[in-house]
C-alpha cells in the first residue's frame, strides 16, 4: 500500500466514506493474492520496479504453473529460476511468447522491449560454472539490463583475465562465479572500479564440499569491493546488480 | 597505469625518445611505493577513485605510521581501520587534522570538504552492533557519502523497524548490521527497492559461534537485494555502498 | 506402573498374596510389550495423556503394520508419521477407519471425537515449507487441538505477517516452520505473548546445509519465548504443543 | 499500539479532532523510548504481560543503568542479566531494593510481591551447570512462577533422578540444563508428561565443543516433548517456561 | 604363520638345519600373501588369536571371493562384514557350510565348534539400530563369545532398560549401539560394573548428521567405563569387546 | 541398593515391620549423599569395585574440598583429577598422606596397598602428550594396576616403536595418547594382541583444531581393536583400561 | 607471450611496421583459444614443459571431445582424467591411438615415446584406494616418469611396508594414498629422506567424512616433508612429482 | 648412528671382531638417545641429510635447552622453530654463535658455510603474513638453500605480482604464504613452470576461522602444481621445498 493510497483510505474516513472500523481492517490487509499453498506478492514489484520471479525449485508443476499465469495476468514481466523440462514446457504450451533458457534453467515471459538500462559483466573461473553464470546473465537481460559475458578466465591462467581488462572497465558492476577456491572474484575486484558481486558455484570435489570453500575465500575476499551471495545464486547477484546498474543509468 | 600513459610509452618508442628494452621493463613495472614490508599500492585510488585505507589490525604502531605516512605524503584523503588506541595516538600525533573515532576504531584524514554524494542508511539490530554499524558509518563519511544512523530496530520488535521507514527509503543504499540470528537484512531486503548490504556481527553467544549464524542467515535471506560480507566487516560494507551510491548521483 | 499399583502389589504382599520373591519381581517388571524387534510402550501414552505414535521411518512397511496393530488393539488413539505411501496402504486396508494426510506423510486412527482443547495456530514462511507444517497441523489435530493454519507469510514480506496478526493472537500456542534464514520464529515472537515453538526446515540450497542455517538462527533467537525442535521435525513441535495448549484448557 | 487505542485514533480521524496526515503519522509510531543507544520497547511487556529484561553482557555499565533506570522509572519489574560484578554493584547503589543472585550472575527489581503462580521444576545434572540453572530459576521466579531445585542428578547415576521423580511430576514444566552429552532431558522428558525445555550448557572439554554437543544431543532427543534453547540460555527457557506455567493456572 | 611354524624355525635353527642368516631372513619376509590387489595378512590371526576379517565394502564380488577362497583354504574361520548380496551368494555358492547373517549383512565360515568364552550383552535403542547391532551380535559370536540382546530399550522410557538390568550385569562387556542423542551408554554405563563399548548409528535426522551426533555424545559420556568406536562399526565393537569378554576367561 | 536388600524390605512387608507406604518411598530412594551442591554417589565404586573419583575442573577449591572429604571418611581409596595447584594444596593440608602428581594434575589417597592386578602399557608420541599420559599413569596406578611408560615414540620414527614392542606385548591392554594426526593407536593396534584404548591429545597447532583431528583419526583406525575417548581424557581411558586389566587377572 | 615475442612487437613499432595503437591491442592478447564454452591455454604446457591435460568430470562427450580434439592437433601429449566411460569410448573412436586405463578412469595421448625421466613411488593403504592410486600412476606414466606402485600397506600392518622399504628409498618423490585416518604419509614419510604427496581418498564410512579425516591427518603429519592435495587428487599429485622427479634428472 | 658407523659395524663382521648375533642387535637398536621426556633421532638427518629441527611449542625452556645441547654435541646443524624469547635467550647464552631470528620465531646453529644449494623463492600476501614467512626463509637458508623473499604481492593489485615475475621464474620451487581467501598460491602456480608449496596463515578475522578459509582455498587450487601444508607451517614448506630445489642441483 503506497502512501497516496493510505492517505486517501484516512481521507475516506475523514469524509465518512468509510467507517474506522473497515479502515481499521484494510490498514492491515496488503495487496497479495492468496492462491491456497502461496500468497503471490504484487507488492515486491511495486516497492522494486523488478519484474516478478518465480523460485520453482521443490514446487510442483501445477504450482509453477499457477503462480506463473496469476502473475502473467497481471501485465508485469515474468522470470521463472530452477524450472525443470516438465514444468518449463508446461509454461510454454500456456504462454507461447515465453522463452525457455535451457542451460540457465529460466523461463522468461518479457511483455515490451525496453531500451537497456545499465551494463553488467558477467564473469566465470570455468566451463563447469556456466549453468549459474548463465542463471545470472538471463536473469539481467530479463531485467532489462545490457550483458557482456566473459567466461573460463580462472585465475591459474591470469592472462586470460587480462586479455579482456577493457571489458571489464566498461560495466556499471561486475558478476563474478567461481567454484574451486573462488579466487576469481580477489582478482577481478583489484582489477575494476566497480562494485563486484561475488557467486561461488558448487563447482569441485573433495575438500570443495559443495561450494562451501568458494563462499568462505570469496567473504575473505581482500578486495574491498567484493560482496558475496549464496551458493548458486546466480539470480540473486544478478537482481541486485540491475539495482546497481540501474542507478548508474539514473 | 592508465591507457593515454601506455599510449604515451609507446609513443615515445615510436619517436625513438624509448627504446623498446626499457619500454618493456616499464611495461612491467606499475605504481607502488615498497616500503620494505608493504608495497603501497598508489593504483588503487586512481582506479576506484576511494581514498587509500589502511588496515591495522595485525600491523605494528610503527608500521601502520609508515604507510599512512606515505600515503598522507601523495595528498590523498586517508583511512585506517581497526586501529589500536596506542597507534590512533601516534597518527593524531604527527598528522594534527586526523580524526579519530573511538567506537569506530579508524583515524580519518580528510583533505578536502568535498560536497555529499549518495546516501547511505546504517542500520543495525542492538546496541552491542554499534562499533560495526560505526565503521561503516564512519568509512562512508570518510568516502564522501551521506549516512543516516538507524540503531537498535532488531526484528523481534518489528514496530520499531516499520517506524523509521520513510528513512529506509530516502537512501541509494542500506548497510544492516545484525548478530545473533542475522533475521533483519531479510526484513529491511523486502521493505525497501535498493541493495542491501548485509554485515554479520560477532554479537551472540553459544551457538552464534563469533557470527556465523548470522552470516549464514544473511547468505540464505529470502530477500534478493541482499549480498553478503565477511563478520564485523563494517568497512568493505560501507566501500561497496559509497560505490552504488555514487552510481546513483552521476 | 502407577502408584495406586505399586500400592496394590505391596498390600498383597503385606495379606500375603505375594511372596516377597515374586514382588521383587514384579516391580522390575514394567508395562511394554515385546514385538521381538520392538518393545511397544504403553506406557507414555498412560504417563502424557496423548495417543501411541509410530516413527515409520526406517521401519519396513511388515514392521510399521506390527506396531500399529499392536497399539490399536488396545482402543488407543494412534498416530504414524514418516509413513511412506506404500505402509500407508497397508494400515488402510487393515484399519480402514483410520485417515491418509499425504502432504503430512501421516496416517491416524482416532476412536472418539472429543470436543477440540486448546488453540495452535502453525505458520510457516513459504511454499516449500507445506510438508512440515502440515505434519505439525495433522498431528496437533489428532492430538484434539484446534488447529489455525498461516501460510506463505514469510519475512522478506513483512506486511504478508502483519495481516494475519489477530489470527496469531487468537492462539495458546504458535507453531512456526521456515527454512532458508529461519527468521520467522523471530519476528512472530516479538508480535504475540505466547510461547513460540520454531521448527526449522530442509528447505533453501547451498549455505542452508539442509536445514542447519535455519536452526541455527531459532537458536539464536532475540525473541525469547522461541524454543526450538529438530529439523523437519513438525511432529515434536505438535506435540508439545498440545501440552501447553491443553494447559491452557486445563 | 493496542487495538483499541487504534479505533480511537481512527475515531479522532472521523470527528475531525485529527488530520489524515497526523493520524498517518501517529500510526506509524509505535511507544517506544530512544536512549540514542537502545530503543527501549515498553511494548513487550504489554504484549507479554512479563517484566522487562535487559541482556547486560556487552553493554558497558553507563549503558546497563541508563536502560535499568529507564524501566524502573515506568513502574513495571526489571530484570538484568550476565550482569557484571560491577553493572550490579552500580545498579544496587542507585535501586536499594533490587537484588542481586550472584551465582546466577542476574539483578532483579520486584515491586509487588504477587501470589506464586505455575510450578517450574529446574533439572541439572552436574554441580558445574549451576549458574545456567540458577539464570532459570532466579528468572523464573522474579516471573512469578513457583520453582523447585533439583541439582546434580546426572543420567550415569539413574537412580538418583528417580529419587526425585515424584518432585517432578509436580512441576507444570521442566526446565533440564546439561553439558557433556546432554543426555538428561531425554530421560527426564521420559519420566514426566509435562513439557520440558532443554538448556545445553558450555559444560565440558574436548569434543563438547562449548555445548555443541549437548545442544545436538538435546536436539535429537527420542522424547517428543522435549524443546530446546540456546546453549547456556537460562533465561529464554525460564520466560518461555513461566508462560506455559502460568497457561496451567488460568 | 602360525606358532607351530614359528617355532619349527627356531628348532631348524637349533638343530643346524637352517642358518641364522636365512631364519633371519625367514622371519623378516612376513607371512603375507599377495593377490594384487590385496596383501592378505596371515599374521593378524596370530597375533590376535581371532579369525581372519574382511571388509567386503567397496570391493567387487570377485575381490571379496579371492579374498575369502585365499583364507578359507588356510583352515581359520573366516569372517566377512558389509557384504551385498550379491556377494554373499557367490560366496556360499563356493562355500556351502558358510552362513548367511541378511540382516547383519555378514556371511561367516566356522570350522569348529568350541567352547563359548566370555559373555557379551549387545544393547540397542531403538528397532532401526538393529542391522549395527546384529553386526556386532554375529562377530561376537563368530569369534567364540556367548552373546545376549537386548534390543528397543531407548533412554525416553529408561523403565524399559531397567527392567533387563540382571542380565546386564551377566555380562563381561557391555556393547551399545544408539542414533540420535546417543544418551544410552551413559545411563548403562551408569548401572554395570564392567566395560561398555558404545557405538553410534547413523539412525536420525536432521541435526543428527548421519550419526555424528550419537557419536558426540558417546565420546562426552559421564560414565568414565564408555569407550567408543566410528559410526556403525558394530564389527569393530564386537572385536574388542572379544578380547576384553576373553580375557576374564582366561 | 543391593538384591539382598531390596529383599530385606520385602520381608520387612511380609512380616509387618514396614508398612507398604514406607516400603515404597524406600524403594524410591538410593545411597546416595547429599551435599547441597553435589549428590556424593557412594553407589559408584559398589558397582565398579574402583575408588571414587573427583573432576576438579570447573569446581569450587571449596567445592572440591568438601566432596574429597565426603569421600575419604568413607575409607575408600580417593582420586581427584585436574586439580589446580591451589586445590591441591588444600587437599593435602586436610590429608598429608595424600599425594599431589604435578604434572598429571591428580590427587591420589590410597588407604592400602593390595597388590598390583594387571599390567598397562601406556604408550605416547611426543614429549607434549606427557600430562594426557600422566593422568593416565597415575589413575591407572591408583585404581592398582602395574603400569609401562612408553614415550615419545612417534609414528614418524616408527624404529623407536618397533624397539619397546616387547615391552608391548607384556601388557594386558595397551593406552595411546598422541596429537596431531593421531596415527600411533593404528601402527600400535597392528602390533598387539590386545585392546587399544586410544586418547587424542589437544596438541598441535593449526587444522589439529585442539585434537579433532587426533580424534577423527583414532575413530577411523584400521586396527579393529581400537577405541577412543574424549580428547585429552587420560582419566577415563585408564579407568575403562583398569577393568580390562582386572578381567585378565580374575 | 615470451619475452622475444615482447621484444619483437616492440621493435616492429620502433621500426614503423606497427602503430603504437595495434600494439598496444596486442600486447593485451595471450595465446588462448576460445571454443565458446572453454578458452584452451596452450600457454601453460609452454611454462611447465608438461602435457596438456583435460578435467573431464562435469563436462559433456561433445566438450570433452572438442578439447580434446584442440590439444591433440597442436601435436603436444594429452591426457584426459575423470572421463565417463561414454566420453572415454568417443575419444578412442576419434583417436584411435589414445589410450583408456578404465580404473584411472584416464584417457591418454602419447605422441613420442621419450626415455622415463625421474622414479616415483606410489604407494596405498588399501584395495579401495586402488583408482585414487592408479590416476596417479598413470598420469606420471604419461608424464614420462618411471612408476613404481606398492598397494595395499596400510599402517595396522606395518611389517607390510617395512617389506617394501628398499624400493621406497629407490623413488625420487613418494605419493602416498590413503583414506580413513590417512596415517601412511607419516610412518613412509619417516622412513624415506625425499619429498611425499599425500593423496586423500575418500575411502572410508561414518567419521571418515568422505576424505576429510585423512585430509586432515595428513596435515597435521609429524613428517615435516610431507605435503598434500585436495582429496582423491592423484592426478595433482602426480603433477608436482613429475616435476619434483624431473628436476633430480636434470 | 652415521652411514661411516654403519660401515664400520658390517667391516667387523667382516674380519670376525664381531659375531652376526651382536651385529644384528646392534642394527636393530637404533641410533636414538633418551632424555626421559624425549628419545632424540639423531637417525632423521642420516636419513634426509637435513639437519636436526626442534619444534619448541608446548616445550619448557629447561626442555628445549636439554634437546638442543644433545644435538649440537654430535657436531650438525641445529633448528628450533616456535621459540619463545626466554628459550630463544637461554640457547644463546650456552652456544653464542647460535643465531636468533625475532621475526621468525627461531634460533639456528650453522657449523660450516657450506655452498648454497638450489633456489627458493618465498611470497606472501600481506605485510601480516610475514612471520610464516620469515620463518619458511629461515628454516630454508639454514638447510643450505638460497632464498629470495617477495613480499606483500597479493592478488588483489595482481600488478604488483606480475611485477616480480621475472624473480618467480628463476626459483627452482617457491613457497606461497597467504591468509584470508588464500588465492595467491593459484595465480602464482599459474605463472610459474615449478612445484608451488602453499602455506595458509592464520591472518584475517571472521570466517578466515583463524587459516582454515585459506587451508581449504590452497586445497582446491586449480592449478596442479601446488600442494598444501598445516595453517602457518612455514618450517615444513621450507623443508619439503629445500629437498626440492637440492634435487635440482643434484
Amino acid at each position: 500500500m503506497t502512501k497516496p493510497q493510505l492517505l486517501e483510505v484516512l481521507a475516506q474516513v475523514e469524509r465518512g466514506a468509510l467507517s474506522p472500523e473497515d479502515a481499521a481492517s484494510r490498514l492491515r490487509s496488503l495487496p497479495y493474492e492468496d492462491l491456497g499453498h502461496t500468497r503471490v506478492d504484487h507488492h515486491r514489484s511495486l516497492r522494486s520496479g523488478l519484474p516478478e520471479v518465480i523460485y520453482a525449485a521443490g514446487k510442483s508443476t501445477q504450482q509453477v504453473l499457477e503462480i506463473f499465469r496469476a502473475l502473467a495476468v497481471s501485465g508485469v514481466d515474468v522470470l521463472a529460476t530452477r524450472v525443470a523440462a516438465e514444468a518449463a514446457a508446461a509454461i510454454l504450451a500456456e504462454h507461447p511468447s515465453a522463452q525457455h533458457h535451457e542451460l540457465a534453467l529460466t523461463v522468461s515471459l518479457r511483455r515490451s522491449e525496453t531500451a537497456r538500462r545499465g551494463h553488467i559483466a558477467v564473469v566465470c573461473a570455468g566451463t563447469s560454472d556456466l549453468p549459474v553464470a548463465e542463471e545470472a546473465a538471463v536473469t539481467a537481460e530479463t531485467f532489462g539490463a545490457e550483458v557482456t559475458r566473459l567466461y573460463d578466465v580462472g585465475v591459474a591462467g591470469v592472462h586470460r583475465l587480462l586479455a579482456v581488462r577493457e571489458q571489464l572497465d566498461a560495466a556499471d558492476v561486475v558478476i563474478v562465479c567461481a567454484g574451486m577456491e573462488g579466487a576469481l572474484p580477489s582478482v577481478v575486484g583489484g582489477l575494476v572500479g566497480v562494485p563486484v558481486i561475488a557467486v561461488p558455484t558448487s563447482v569441485g570435489y573433495g575438500a570443495s564440499f559443495g561450494g562451501v570453500t568458494a563462499l568462505l575465500g570469496m567473504l575473505n575476499s581482500c578486495s574491498p569491493n567484493v560482496t558475496v551471495v549464496n551458493i548458486d545464486n546466480g539470480f540473486g547477484a544478478a537482481y541486485t546488480a540491475t539495482m546497481i546498474a540501474r542507478a548508474g543509468e539514473r
